[in-house]
């Protein structure tokens, strides 16, 4: 890129909004995710649409990439810079633009944080669910580009199911607005969720319309130890055979609880081999029904100890092991690889034991937790990126897991998106037709591929040396039938 | 489209799933919707995915129209042919594949009857929400193409909340798989929630793989009766700021009303300017707390007559008023125009008035009914085609209620999609941005426009005659912020 092309760049946004020192190209480098990183050329903090619209045109003349950036806690790689790139930082766009009780939705601009939004709406007794585990940091522009999950994912669902508009700037510069406060709308093309999980490549958000709902006015929360592993995963089944839908199941294996242990020092039971989250809500007597049916599972199935409680404040305490077991993990070794594989409910038991195997069979230290309601896991490997015997087996024990989960039907990411982390393995989940049909849709609306190129898939065309295997690689749901 | 193209056609389908008789090309020249017909040249009744396959690549080769169609019931036009197509016909793919309940998953061919994968489902204790008018008659495929809704929306969401997996035959003949058992996955671009509602223009549904939910055990139904229709919008009001979510809130004017009061004598209120149709729902005693603040807010609100049930059987009667809306409008003049409007919750009242103000404005008699929890009313205008002035004054009629929605924030349709009928107004719903993304992504996914080409929008250009309007026309939801 050269000098008189940083000086369009800086005089579109403004000499205050720009920067290029080696400082902030270093900060910009890399997100959440570890190991990757790539300087930018420059780092630009856009006032309003026409600024951003200016940069998409300039992108499009000049063949450079712009990179759209909330908080940069993304764990696949989403906002890391690209070759010959400019990051776009949306943070600044922090108001709380309405929010209109009437109609239960909030406007937003993309950079508000989404625990300040929740805490927002909470005052008035409303409630946005959505809580990815990066919730006091990151930004609702980010969580509606990775379709962010959370614990309350398993009853409230996750950012796709509360987006009702969009406001974006296209690749060619155009503000493209979508949705709106209706409940219910089928004009055209379902555009707004099609942009959800989009990852950053086909626009920039400038506001965002989201869905609230009634705050729950009553809950119980439920802390679990199990001796047995195999006890945790049948007591989830019972759960959900009792027809019954917590607000949150989450699970801790045994080398996450001793590392939660070592840093909070809360009293877990290092011995155990499976520690349950559960959070029964709603409004009325039926919760604590519903509180009591879950407690007679938790004892049928072996649990050791369950305390329990409908206090919030008690309730945070309760939670402290699961919201810290990140954190917790991230102590132990210099790098840590979070992944995110999602299987089908029924496999989730073996999925637990897949990743097991994984640890031991590529003697790599792995501690495991998630959302077990959902089947949504996170295995995590600890190990150090400057050591390359180190960090090929954590390759392998990861592609072992991934590899393992496509197997049971699930796949590579349930919330944090392909972005680059995990583009090789995007065809054995998606399939040849349906990434062709993604790239299509990619080249159709950004021709010059400025907007986040090379996140989700490469459009480069294959290289000659692998042909293409034409055959349908991923599962089928069943065999044809003739009629 | 020569006879050898027809011969190349029954050829690939085989001479009993073909036909071209005149009687048939009338019957599959029409679908839900009044006025619009148009014969297609052949009806094909496919048995496997091969078969549409090679369809597809003949169709790309001959550049003729293959128009999709399941029941036929669509109330915009969606599965009326065009010019030199043939209807390809789907009902007969009707088998449910698959119920798992671990997994809570059904796995269907696209020509299982709504009501009848209901009842399956019902009998292990599950529930598949989404509950069109024409649930007895209409296939799921049918609902996933338009996004159908019903009256549970208000609480359950519509077909798009419950799809989870497609497999679908693309317009180049190639099969994608999308989705999954997985209850979140964001691998890649969300191909499957934009093809929902995507009204047959993207592809061939060939399995479709719905989530189901455990099913409600108890549930209150309530009928009330108001003179005044200002106090039934506001009954409305206050149950949703009171932060319960009924399983529906339904509305009926006077007009249907009296015209439901003619077809099933069941004892209507004639004089009553609004019914409102309340149930609650779900599992243990908050249910009946719930009805009991609802019927309060009733009686609060001036309703005159209240009746309420918990009796499943007793709940199916006090429906019928509302279940046979459209059929006993249908009675009493040869065409029923039935519309689908939403507006956002706040706006339900005013919009109402703006349908009384159409009816006395041009004179045409109009039964309102609809989903008011979330704001989708069914404006019917009862009217006559083949008599020209007034078959005018509807469409002036129906004109002056789109623009009105349209000026409150709403659109003009919320659950029967644009098809044929309604093209002329997307521009103002969607603006030309968004309907530009459209065109790009359908002239990338379907470059000869072959399949049910020119429904939601047309792939020719403007006429030069009428230059595009470069301004935004669509309402912004709110003005630009500087940061």
């Amino acid at each position: 890129m050269t000098p008189s092309i940083l000086e369009k760049i800086k005089s579109i946004v403004g000499t205050k909004n720009y920067s290029d020192s080696i400082e902030d190209k270093i900060c910009y480098s890399y997100d959440g995710t570890p190991i990757l990183n790539t300087k930018p050329e420059a780092i630009v903090f856009p006032e309003n649409e026409e600024q951003i619209s200016q940069l998409m045109h300039l992108a499009n003349q000049e063949k450079f990439a712009i990179v759209p950036r909330g908080a940069g806690t993304g764990l696949s790689g989403g906002s890391v810079p690209t070759e010959n790139s400019i990051v776009l930082v949306m943070t600044k766009w922090k108001n709380i633009i309405e929010i209109d009780e009437a109609n239960l939705t909030a406007l937003v601009e993309p950079g508000v944080i989404t625990a300040q939004l929740q805490k927002e709406v909470e005052k008035r007794n409303l409630f946005y669910p959505p809580d990815p585990g990066s919730m006091n940091v990151c930004t609702i522009g980010g969580n509606v580009a990775e379709n962010a999950g959370g614990l309350r994912g398993l009853k409230y669902g996750v950012t796709k199911n509360y987006l009702l508009g969009l406001e974006m700037v296209l690749p060619n510069g155009e503000l493209l607005k979508t949705g709106g406060k209706n409940m219910k709308d089928v004009a055209g093309y379902n555009l707004r969720d099609f942009i959800v999980g989009s990852e950053g490549t086909l626009g920039v958000f400038t506001k965002i319309l989201l869905k609230l709902v009634p705050k729950p006015t009553d809950s119980v929360t439920m802390l679990a130890y199990f001796d047995k592993l195999i006890d945790s995963a049948k007591a989830v089944s019972d759960i959900v055979a009792n027809r019954i839908t917590p607000c949150m199941i989450e699970f801790l294996d045994n080398t996450t609880i001793n590392c939660v242990e070592e840093y909070t020092k809360i009293g877990l039971p290092i011995n155990s081999e499976a520690i349950l989250l559960i959070e029964v809500d709603g409004r009325g007597s039926s919760v604590k029904e519903d509180a009591e049916t879950v407690l007679n599972i938790l004892k049928k199935n072996n649990a050791s100890n369950v305390q329990s409680t409908s206090d919030e404040a008690e309730s945070i305490i309760l939670k402290t092991a699961r919201r810290s077991a990140f954190s917790a993990l991230a102590r132990r070794r210099p790098t840590t690889i979070l992944e995110d594989i999602t299987v089908p409910r029924s496999e989730l038991a073996i999925m637990i034991e897949k990743v097991q195997e994984a640890s031991k069979k590529y003697d790599v230290m792995i501690g495991n937790f998630g959302h077990a309601g959902d089947g949504n896991l996170h295995p995590t490997c600890l190990t150090d990126e400057r050591d390359n015997n180190e960090i090929n087996k954590a390759h392998l024990a990861i592609d072992f897991i991934f590899n393992e989960a496509i197997k049971l039907g699930g796949t590579i990411t349930g919330e944090h998106g392909i972005g680059l982390a995990k583009k090789n393995y995007l065809e054995q989940v998606a399939g040849i037709p349906g990434i062709e049909f993604m790239k299509k849709i990619k080249a159709a609306i950004d021709p010059n591929n400025i907007l986040n190129p090379d996140k989700i898939f490469s459009m480069k065309p294959r290289c000659e040396g692998s042909l293409p295997n034409k055959q349908n690689q991923i599962g089928e749901f069943t065999h044809s039938h003739n009629h």
